[in-house]
Parts: C-alpha cells; structure tokens; sequence
C-alpha cells in the first residue's frame, strides 16, 4: 500500500515550538494514515472525544486506522452531544469523570474528533487531567482546521463570555483530512472561509489576492485548493503562534473581528451566529472602522468587505445588536487590558495592528451605523 | 522604618524557572512587607481568594500591605468556605464567576491567603482564568509554606481521586510569614512537619540529622528553626522542580508517602485525615517496605521511624485500611504511569528512587500488617 501522506494534494507542516512542536498533516484520506498517528500513540491507552454529529460519520474511519496503531487496551469513546452550549465546565468534568472511571493514566492520550467546539473541550479536559496529558486533533470543520485546531488555544465558555476559561495546552499531532468536509454543512464552510480571509489581511496580501482569484473553487470544495488554503492559513497561524505562543504581542493580531464577533456571538446568544460567521462581519466592521480612521483606503475597504461577501458573509451585524449592546458585551472582552478596550484593525490589506490608540467617534460611528444596503 | 525584609530570621529564595522564575521570602512579619508584593501587583487588579478561618486572622493585615501596593481599583474579596471537601471543580468556577463579575482582566492578579487548599483552588482558578492570569502565594499553614506554595502544582479533587484537575501553573511570588503559625493547630503543624522531614530523606542527609536535632524546638514554634527549616525545605525542592518542572523524572521523588498517603485520605474520606498526616504515615511505610526488599538498614528505617513519631505523626495506617481498599485506591494513583504502579521507595536516608521493579511480596506484607505496638 501506498503511504497515504504522499497522495496528491497532500501538504506537510511543523509547528516549530521547542519541546512541544508538532506535525500537522493535510489532504484527502487522511483519516486513514496510520503512519500519522501511530507515533503519538503507540503503548497508549486511547480516549475518543467526538460528538453525536461526527461520531457515526467518521468514528467508523478512526477506529479502524487507531486499530493499526497498537495502542494499549480498548478505546474509550466519549461522545458528546453537539453544539456550542455544551462547550462548558460541567462537560468537560464528565469527560475527567469517564477518565477516571476508565482509570485512563498520565500517560494516557486523547483524540479531539470533531469541530472547533470538540477540540477546545477535548484539549481543555488534557489540559487539565491530572495536570495535563497529552492530545491529537483531527477537526473536521474548515474552521477548526484552519484556525483552533493549530496554537494550543483550549477551554470553554462561561456564561459571562466566551473561552473565560482555558489553557494554552499544545496537540501532539494535528490530522486535516479535506474529505470530511463533504459532509459539512455549507453555513459552516463560509464560517471556516472567514479565518482563512483572516490571515489574508493580517499579514499575507499576496495570499489575499490568491483567495480573490480561488474563493469559487474553494466553495465548490476543489480539493487542491482546499489544501492549499488549508495549509497557507496553518502555516500564518503557526508562525504567529511560534513567535508569541502565549498570546502576549502579536498574536492578538489573530483576534482581528473577534472583538466584534464575540459581542455579535454573545448578544445572539450562543450557537445562534456561528463563530466564524461573527468573525466575518467583525471583520467588514473593523475594515469600515479602520477606514474611518484612515488607517485603509475606501479601495482596500471595498476589496476586504468584497471578499468577505464572497465567502457568503454578512457584511452587518444583525439589527438587534445596538450601538450600546456592543458597547456592553465589549467591555468584558478578554483583549481588554488593565480595563482599556484594545483592537486589531487594519492599516492595509496584509497588515493588521493591535491598538488602544483608536479613534473613538470611528468606533461610534461603526456600532452605530447598523444595517445597510449592500 | 527598617525594611523587614531584613529582619532577623529572614531568609531569601530564589526558584530558577528562566523566565517563571520567582522569589520567596521567609520570615516573621513578612505579611506586611509591601516591598515584596509590589513589584508582583503594581497598577493591577488584585483578587484576593482565602477561607473563612484565615480570612478574619489575616485578612485585615493583608489588605493594609495592598493598600501600599499601588494595586488599581478596589480589592475583589473572596472568602472561600474552610476545608478539603470544598476543593472542588464548582469552587472554582465560582470564583471565576465573581472574577467575570468584577471585570478583571487578563491582567489582573490573584493573592492566594491560607493554606495548601486555598493555595490549590486560588493557584487553579488563576491557571483556567482566561487562560492563565499571574498569582502570589501567601501560605498560611507549615504544609502550605514548604510544600504546595513551591512548585506550580495547583488543582481540585475529584469525587474518584484527589487532585485529578489541576494544572502546572508557576506563582510570581511566595511571601511566607512564620508568625501565622502561631494560630495554626498543633494537629496541622504536625502534618506540615511530615513534608519537612521528607525532604530530609529523600535528598538532605545532613538536613535529617539537623531536623533529628531541632524536632522539639520547630514544634515549640522556634523562630529561627522554623526559618531554617522552611527555608532548606522550599530550595530542596525549589532545586528538585527547577530540574523537572513537570514531573517527567526526579520530581517524582517528592512524592515519598504519597501513593500509600492519597490512599489513606481516600479511604478515610478526604479531610478526614490531614494529607501531611497520610504522608508522614505514607513514609513510615515505604521506609518498613524498603526495609524489607534490603534496601535500607534496620538502623536508618528505625532513624526514618522514630523522627516521624517526634513530630506527633503515626506509624500505622487505620485499621479500616485493609490491604486490600489499598490496593484498590492506590492502582487510581496518578503515579500509576501505563498501567504498572510505580512507588518511591527509599535506598538510604537522603536517599530516595522511583521504581516500578518493586518485590509485590514486600508491598503486600507491608501493607497487611497494619496496626502495630509501636
């Protein structure tokens, strides 16, 4: 048999971050790559994470690749009922619980099979079982392969904010199969699109303009492009994270739209907007803002809010979100240093700065202006 | 005023984690040495978690240091009910709720004001709260001041093991004042010695001999030995974590008493035995089985012996502790590394090995022989 990690299509990248860097492997029929696995968890007992969506999807798949891989003893699988709302405290305590009661040891590993949402719980359970074992992602969404699954970015919400509690905990391996995104639901590929747009305009305009050129085929899911796309993104966010591994300088650049988005995400309610969805409209926000600033060009602006629309993003939050709600929900926001509101904003497509320096009236003038006609 | 810090009997530390490194200082009257808090808490918000027994001892003295600390805002308040049995998951996503409350940012600081189980839940919420945010310990208790209060183990139980959650997660600074043992209970002081005297056998022969010397006065709350011995306990294993910060070699050492330990506080249901108790009982036994495989003399587990029963600690495990509740609690241990127990055992006094390639015969008579004549 043909080792899988050579088939076409395939891209190969390490996240340099000393004793914790990791290999990501992307392309089709990953998901069947043995080789990938196999090194992080050879003599391992093995827990599943997974959740009610994906699990009878691609469980089958997985079980039967960790078959090959000569861990120790049976899996435990632990699946998960789906959605955001069970991204909380109490879920990840009865995940510790089947640990336990399957007296899973130090040593032990898990694998996140699923979303975004599967992996910041599942990694946040390692993070914090008996101080910390180790893990291995294989998202499945666009969004989590391109953005939560690369950084070490674990945790959950509370209801006061989103991601209030966490830690930075680092995969062993991290396993993109492109295929399982056949079966995503359109509305979360546009969500994952806005993280890849991310990266375009916080630091690589030369990528921007390939997503201009590519955004079709990356919506009729080309599987070529995808991994391409895929890996250019990882590659941006493991550079970041290399660089600034606990979020202390410009890593914040990853949060460009998320301090709007997550007012959007938390003022919907939860699950309502899809995270990648308020990224996208936080994003056409701080382009508008960062616009009124000066700091982009009306050209720039109309390229980013263009590309945006593209993807199958909304350009405005929706109606219900007033200036003094967004003014509210921001106030709690964890890019809040020592009580003053940071934000990323643009200064030109590719490059984006972190500052509590803003014009306040442009921000007024942003939250205030509401729903337009495209 | 004479600065405290040089006052008589204080002693200065250093542990040397590169860029987590931080000082400890040792002493009487440190509570109100403003010197040392405010580097840590200057210009920040400052939460501070304690009990509701140490709370109204200390609490007022704590807050008049803050206030010549330059701390921003008002000090959030949070007294904790006293005891193990509240060493849980819900206490700590109840003080990230009053932290969210409050609005503290990433910036914002935690002063941790008791003993090791405020230490634990305080250095934990700290380590969870947006993903990390910096603390300081002010350990109130012997246990806390030479054990939990140097390391970064911070954590809760489970109802299936105790400290199953937790997380490494270093402090910026640990201010011990010796006059809080003053109100400590003998019981507790009794329990704190246990540590101290660990430290002794496994890696300090001459720190042993010196304790065999000295026992009667730390009991009798001597300054200056109290001093000292904290002082040679923290850079014991100040010296043993900055060589093994996460517990991957030699810092399995500390963990003399503590698998036989863990499973007395279990059995007899946490709190129920203090854990410095369960640890110095811990110690008696697995100096009788390394006796018994003819790794220490006769003589050195008599020595071993007789400075845990001077400090006020028993010999035995409870009766109700039959050999085979042992063998069930102690194969949940975190120490069970794969699925093969591993114990440390000692080869000397001062000097201790982790091993998996013990003789069963030894630990089974060790543990069935339970209450003896002294």
């Amino acid at each position: 048999m043909m080792p899988l990690m050579n088939a076409p299509g395939t891209q190969n990248l390490n996240v340099e971050l000393g004793e914790r860097s990791y290999p990501i492997r992307i392309g089709p029929g990953q998901l069947a790559a043995a080789e990938t696995l196999r090194p992080a968890l050879e003599g391992r007992r093995v827990a599943v994470v997974t959740n009610t969506t994906v699990g009878p999807l691609y469980g089958e798949a997985l079980r039967e690749t960790l078959g090959q891989c000569e861990i120790a003893g049976e899996i435990l699988w632990i699946e998960l009922p789906d959605g955001e709302a069970h991204k909380t405290l109490a879920t990840v305590e009865s995940i510790i619980t089947r640990l336990l009661e399957a007296r899973l040891d130090r040593g032990s590993r898990i694998v996140a099979l699923g979303g975004g949402v599967v992996g910041d719980i599942a990694g946040f359970a390692a993070a914090i079982y008996q101080r910390g074992i180790d893990f291995v992602q294989v998202p499945t969404t666009l969004l989590a392969q391109v953005d939560s699954s690369v950084g070490g970015k674990t945790g959950v919400n509370h209801p006061l904010g989103k991601n209030m509690i966490g830690a930075f905990h680092q995969p062993r391996a991290v396993l993109i199969d492109t295929d399982t995104l056949k079966t995503l639901p359109e509305r979360e590929l546009q969500a994952g699109l806005a993280e890849v747009i991310k990266y375009g305009l916080i630091r690589d305009a030369e990528f921007f303009a390939w997503l201009e050129a590519h955004i079709d085929e990356l919506r009729a899911l080309e599987p070529e492009a995808l991994a391409w796309a895929i890996h250019r993104s990882c590659a941006c966010k493991a550079e970041i994270v290399a660089a600034d591994e606990r979020e202390g300088g410009i890593r914040a650049l990853l949060n460009l739209g998320h301090t709007f988005g997550h007012a959007i995400e938390a003022g919907m309610g939860y699950g309502e907007w899809l995270h990648g969805e308020a990224v996208g409209t936080g994003m056409a926000m701080a382009a508008r803002m960062s616009e009124r600033m000066g700091w982009l060009s009306t050209a720039e602006r109309e390229r980013a809010e263009a590309l945006i629309q593209r993807a199958g993003l909304a350009l405005d939050p929706p109606d219900s979100m007033s200036a003094e709600r967004f003014r509210e929900l921001m106030a709690i926001d964890k890019k809040v240093a020592s009580g003053r509101l940071r934000l990323v904003l643009l200064r030109g497509i590719g490059q984006a700065e972190l500052t509590d320096q803003f014009d306040v009236s442009a921000l007024d003038a942003t939250l205030h202006e509401g729903a337009r006609v495209a």
